[in-house]
């Protein structure tokens, strides 16, 4: 990679445009060089026009000045972090203009001709993106990647793909991180647990179903499988933790299972994307790990983090899974798939 | 009820043994007098032989002198608080020389002749005990509530007993109260989830299996539902929430199931035990409830609640569980039991 | 007292309108009938124009419709948990109409005549509502009491008034649930502290000399003591903690300190206001008490706990207090003060 | 610097000693190839000595075997985790057999001959090494940094120095780390706030003058400030957070402190030390800052932040301190220590 691409950032004033210019900063691809954000922002300084909460403000984007979310002089290649209240019409705009939109946001993640990645599970679902063109007319395009918590299940069943996935109940425990800024008030979460999170049921399930499904002419055949979730918000400040029963179809053994999780690897570790993790799920042996506060941070938040592998009485076997829910759950996530898309050429 | 019943509390000094000094305080049936422990404890003033947990210590024990653990004066009606690694040898001797020991210790739960009980679920359990007095030849007699987690999800199956339970995954997010002082490390537990309890699935997936079970001649006959458990700790303090799915054999609707919930009674309502919740399980509407903080205190800790009834894609349907862990799910556990014991005249 | 008193909540659907709520949910002499609230609620039942966030709302109020805050039907005795924006017109519209305003608000806290109150301390300073009806023309009064970690603080010095204070330094640990709802963003808090609370120091200085200061003639001398507060948020969900150092005229020795804790009592003892702690100060001896999670609901949440009695190497001693903040900070407090009206023939 | 230098650590398998051995990692200077411990950890391999609470036991020690703590084979160079129970003989007999041993215990800071080293504030302590090779016939040395919150308040206080400190009063908030393992039980501070850690106030109290003080002579003269510590508790993981009123005999002006701190600096930065965070003291603009879970971690733990500078009501200045404990307050402080020595040309 001779030269580094220039990139911006759609929603650049939220919670999730700060992790992805935190995740951002010193990428050696993408050069950020573009913030946009709502007309109440555009025209400030970036330092002005928001209140950072990671940290302090990274001095290379502090004075850039805001942009309208309007295409025009904006990067082909942006990052969208917007709010699902404004993110179907601003990204299909860009999209029609030609950018390459690379969305966090949920608004086109179960379209049917827009993929909805997780790089080392179904980097082919990428062959959706002509037919988004040509049905939509657009010289760009929207590749999405899952919701946070979507993205820890599939990476901890993305290993047993190939034992016939038929059953999984997963049960979370999601970091407040994952609700924004100002999000879950402390009231509500101090010492307690929240058995509800508005809409990541229904995401969980079918966003995991896609992902899962196979590429098939010009379409994606969503996984048979059925998938229940329970979706909990607990007092852990990042990273979201997964309970596990799955039935697979061909019975494997338990050791088929560990191998499998620790073998697994793909499209992004053969092509040592930047952001790819070494080893993309990683399994513990000690008994009460992966937790969120000692390992979500670990391989720079890009791994999934995998335990307690055993049978299960009533599937066939359970284990738990872990991951950075604003890292590989979100910027990490989206900065992966940008990285997939170069890499395939799709930018050239 | 005429004249109150002396009672005593084997293990007194360690945190289950405050619990039950705490909820006997003003105790409309039972009368705590006695208080053993261990050999380094006795002959000491109980506020000298401990340091308490559970704000001030009462009064009414602070200056009782601790007891051996060895029968002689104790009372005829005992709660045992002993530390699994001690409960067994001490609650047989109490029960070979006539007590009734109404324990909260894992111990002897799961022995065929020992009551495993939730008095609204399966008084008729007690049944066990002459067959136990018979074999074992003893006068007096041990009977057991459950594990604190398995009381919990005990008691959002119990109302659905009639549909024919027949698979259950339940995943715990379980209180640090539930590990004892000291218990659980601020290091491990402060913005973390700890995904394992050592033993705790396996007695939530047995002991449920007991407790739903029939009494058939002189034998209790397990419920034939596989159950498995997912166990975890978080930072909660009292309060154990649990999500639940389960596979109806009567594929009842949901309305049928709601109403299950609401109009659930039992013997301790009928008979309107000191203990008994008005009403034992309490179906939430709120689509965010229960919540340990705001709801395991409520109806003295006593009541389970039940709460997001949905349908579930894998088995029939999901909801959520919560209780109270160390009333509802260890000391007035106990107190429940003896109360329901000494409504049978078993202590006549 | 033969017959109860009709009373209403200005600002009733807040967060502090709710504590007053629950707290007059069962007193004696306070009938709680009307509920005020802004434009937006008026009109509604009470259940369908707030969020309730106590646990379940109370049946006594969950239909009463919601009433406009201007004067006409109110009853003659209101509890003001309005909001700073909007509370110094209301509050002296009711005054003007004849109203007893019993406000929590801050706005008219620092007004030369008007009340600032803590009534175990300075019951006497009731005496400004003469010359604040005179002045300002007014049938009604305006009766104010302190902000949340001043109470805490003055109830602490209270007892040591008697030995001359001259200077105090505080430093404060205060609990999330003085900041309302939603208040304080959980990724703020979880884990973290927060150094800062506007415009708390400034609260904490200037209303300690007041409630501190002698009524002399018709007005309150402020105490001529040197206050310093530095303000602090910690993840604890009720209870302020303070710690105190301070320095005293007369030099007292440690036990007379001491003593002053012990047998420190007021007018509210006297004459057995219902909501009156039996000691409104409690030292406790232990090491490392009081601590809010354990020690701030004792007494119904209306006393204050001291404890850590020592020499200060700076000023003359130090030690560390504790309160509840929303009960004897807030609602409690300006119950307490109505109870004290009462008694004094103010109400006939 | 050619060569890197062997060094060990005693107590290596405690929490501190983790501490040390995370912190050593990658060292430029520093090659740890010895660790010594107990009795019951000698002659097992690291991995296999103690259970590891920092994330992922690195590679570099996993497989040592651990030694026990006499000399003999160990490096002239020795980090001292050792708990203070065991530290007093074991330190003076590895300095008596020539090794230089920097420790992090209590025993011997407040010895008159042991230096008590904050390498910013007090390097020319160090020349107290020669009278105590001198008094005690060693031949090697003792060099110890100060407690966790001690080393907080004395590098806030630092920058002031030079304005004629007079009296001190602080408060801290103090994380949970500082503890050890299993440290404090998360029953007693999940939500809570603890107002006692034995022995700390008077720690930070001396400490402070002897770090503040001047070396006259061979000796070192305490700094006739009067301190004033309240130790307290919080629930946060790392980084404590200290409140501070100072009086300053040369009555500077509030922009004289704000110079102050945004220039301090010392010899560890003159000498551009491995550990030496590039300013030691960063004074944060903002309102509600510093904080200790956003702030700690930052420049790898070794500087101080502060913030809120302000007039005190009482003494002269206020404002707030923050360190990270188990960094800059322990094994970082510890190594800078021993950078310093080495550049001091101590270890020819």
């Amino acid at each position: 990679m001779q030269t580094r691409i220039e990139v911006g950032i759609l929603g650049a004033t939220g919670m999730v445009g700060q992790h992805f210019i935190k995740f951002l900063q010193g990428h050696p691809w993408f050069d950020l060089k573009w913030l946009g954000a709502s007309d109440r922002s555009a025209g400030k300084k970036y330092r002005d026009a928001m209140t950072w909460h990671l940290g302090v403000v990274p001095d290379s984007v502090a004075d850039l000045v805001v942009e309208d979310c309007k295409p025009g002089n904006a990067p082909r290649l942006l990052f969208s972090a917007m709010d699902a209240s404004v993110a179907t019409e601003i990204e299909r705009a860009f999209a029609a203009a030609g950018h390459v939109v690379v969305s966090n946001s949920r608004n086109h993640r179960m379209e049917a001709d827009v993929p909805l990645l997780v790089p080392e599970i179904n980097p082919d679902h990428l062959k959706l993106v002509p037919r988004q063109q040509r049905v939509r007319g657009w010289k760009g395009q929207i590749v999405t990647n899952p919701n946070c918590s979507t993205v820890v299940l599939t990476m901890g069943l993305g290993p047993l793909k190939q034992f016939g996935i038929t059953k999984v109940i997963a049960t979370t425990m999601q970091a407040v991180s994952g609700a924004g800024y100002p999000g879950v008030a402390s009231m509500d979460i101090l010492g307690n647990v929240v058995p509800f999170i508005g809409g990541e049921e229904e995401k969980m399930e079918q966003e995991t179903q896609k992902i899962l499904g196979e590429f098939r002419g010009d379409r994606v055949e969503p996984l048979a499988a059925r998938v229940s979730a329970h979706c909990n918000r607990v007092p852990v400040v990042d990273g979201h933790t997964v309970t596990v029963s799955v039935e697979l179809a061909s019975k494997p053994a338990e050791a088929d299972l560990r191998a499998a999780f620790d073998s697994f690897s793909g499209v992004p570790q053969q092509r040592e994307l930047p952001s790819a993790p070494a080893r993309p799920v990683i399994y513990m042996e000690e008994a009460n790990r992966p937790q969120p506060r000692k390992d979500a941070e670990r391989e720079r938040g890009m791994a999934a983090f995998v335990g307690r592998l055993r049978a299960c009485p009533v599937l066939d076997y359970k284990f738990v899974a872990l991951g950075h829910n604003t890292v590989r759950g979100a910027a990490g996530a989206a900065v992966l798939n940008a990285e997939l898309i170069l890499s395939e050429g799709m930018l050239d």
